[in-house]
């Protein structure tokens, strides 16, 4: 597995059960990626600033809603476009459209949203064999959220995460989590108890099986809520870090980026740090790369943004890219998503990194 | 109702009770235009030539599929979005968007798919004030219509009209379809029996009340279904009619588009002919006129242009505009939907028709 066992890419020295290298593609395993997360539906709207101060919510951000708030808000939407979504879901779709081997764990319910996104994730190719929800109709819905897309392009976010909240140890399909390379999972699992559990589980099943740990952070909320957790995951647990500047700047509350850029170093951990239009610097154990961002002809709505720049570099990672190649084809996926409406790969992302001479 | 009032448009001379000029401001009614048609929810996807073969569906048509069938073609599609839909709810969501006062009369389920329906045309600010359908768990559904888009932006459609299909006098809403200046129908509705009885009586209504009527011929096969009914209407019901190259062709039966607007002409009906990126022809009482199309960047789904198209065309008809700039409206209403995904505006059209100087 190239996170971890590739020499050119550097070890981070983190225990294993299994110490064959897993490089050979003899050896490779039936999934590249499996990607852990909330199962998700996006309803975009556009929205006005005034509208987010209306509503008291933070430009930028995701906030976990209940049924009744999500209900209000949606009353206040302008006219909505409804795809499926889902950071880590968002992440296996990239990955399945760059033709790598993704599988997806999260919880739907069995509803006309539920059937979209396995629907729609099934058609990329990626493997969701969903744990099935008690139907208790009204009750339970599939999770869905509200994206307010503002007139620069910036995407505020209210989830109300439905079954998604029941997410817990029965929904870890051990089939597809020790199949994988990399088991990759959303920082906003750990909002919920039953979930958090889960991925202590699912970390130690992928390591087990010698499979390397990746992390989003997802959100400055999710590092405020979870700094002293996720601080410890990088030191003990993790081979891999995605954050973007705010997050890992508040994780190791530090002054600015280069500092964070610094801490993060001392920790050992491989860790792709993206800066919207500034790119991405990549910590690596031979030192801090910088790569910069692909440029986009007109910036439409930044959802996804993050989830696609982890399928290009998971994709690069798993296929024999090293990191700057691996982050620059994260940013190829990144341009792709932000110049259209909605989460997942409208353009062949193949075909884009072809063009680019990242893959052939 | 300068499709009809106003003497430098040019009056088809077609019977009225009432004989007062309504163009005066004071007089003016509740509501522009009442629009009348299926109400859908769209289910866009990408597909391939390859796979409409496959199919059996003829590109650049709808057709009219069963539930079972609906579910069939869905299985072969590709990651979908959702967004609401239906040509003449398309219609009354751009009149609505240019600030005109449109309402909508159509027929919803009590279920996802109908309160997503329900919202977005209401957020853009029509009137919408459905006939409750009696709720039946999973046997009355929304109507929604598969579009499967295919590399030269052109869209195939299948649709299952769910409760859409029982659409008939009981939804005519007497308020909304009196209050109108232009009462416009889609072609569409002829394929069911019960709607095609409704619509000779909101012919009548709105004959009435001193209302124009017009109607979209909707699609050729609309045309080769009822193009006795439709040419019957031509000559003794419409004001205005709307219908493109092919369906005008194939309503007179003439060789050519020359020998067809001749045909039109001779009807003395107003009629909006409109030609991809050859733009359009308007036949009016003093001779065609024609108006070319507004340039695009790029192309991206023509779902909804000629819906786009109906609105500008009556936003300007009822707002003191000539045909050939109604039509040049029509034609950046248009240009603007097919640019990007859906069939409901996503920019200002109003600003749109300011940038162009149709409006101040």
């Amino acid at each position: 597995m190239a996170v971890r066992s590739d020499p050119s890419v550097g070890s981070s020295g983190r225990p294993s059960s299994d110490d064959a290298p897993r490089s050979d593609v003899s050896q490779r395993s039936a999934h590249d990626v499996v990607c852990i997360g909330n199962a998700l539906v996006d309803v975009l709207a556009e929205a006005s600033d005034h509208q987010l101060g209306e509503l008291g919510l933070i430009k930028g951000t995701m906030v976990l809603v209940d049924g009744a708030r999500s209900a209000s808000i949606f009353e206040t939407m302008g006219s909505t476009v409804e795809a499926s979504g889902g950071s880590a879901a968002n992440t296996a779709a990239g990955i399945a459209a760059l033709g790598g081997r993704a599988a997806f764990l999260g919880r739907v319910a069995d509803d006309s949203f539920g059937r979209s996104f396995l629907h729609d994730i099934r058609s990329i190719g990626v493997t969701f064999d969903p744990t099935p929800t008690t139907a208790v109709p009204g009750e339970t819905v599939t999770g869905h959220c509200l994206v307010l897309v503002t007139e620069d392009a910036e995407r505020t976010m209210a989830t109300h995460l439905g079954v998604a909240s029941e997410f817990g140890t029965a929904d870890l399909h051990r089939g597809h989590l020790i199949s994988a390379e990399v088991a990759y999972l959303e920082g906003y699992l750990w909002e919920q108890d039953a979930a958090k559990a889960a991925m202590r589980e699912a970390i130690e099943i992928a390591h087990r099986d010698g499979a390397s740990v990746a992390l989003s952070l997802s959100d400055p909320f999710c590092v405020e809520h979870h700094r002293s957790e996720f601080l410890e995951l990088i030191h003990n647990d993790l081979e891999l870090v995605f954050a973007n500047e705010d997050e890992i700047t508040l994780l190791f509350g530090t002054a600015g980026f280069d500092e964070a850029v610094e801490a993060v170093a001392e920790t050992g951990v491989l860790a792709a740090l993206t800066r919207g239009d500034k790119g991405c610097v990549v910590v690596t154990p031979s030192g801090p790369v910088e790569v910069p961002a692909e440029p986009v002809d007109r910036v439409v709505d930044t959802t996804g943004a993050g989830d696609l720049f982890a399928a290009g570099f998971l994709f690069g990672m798993t296929h024999g890219l090293g990191p700057s190649d691996a982050a620059r084809l994260g940013g190829v996926c990144a341009a792709e998503i932000i110049s259209h409406v909605g989460a997942r790969p409208l353009a062949d992302l193949r075909a884009l990194a072809i063009g680019v001479g990242l893959l052939d």
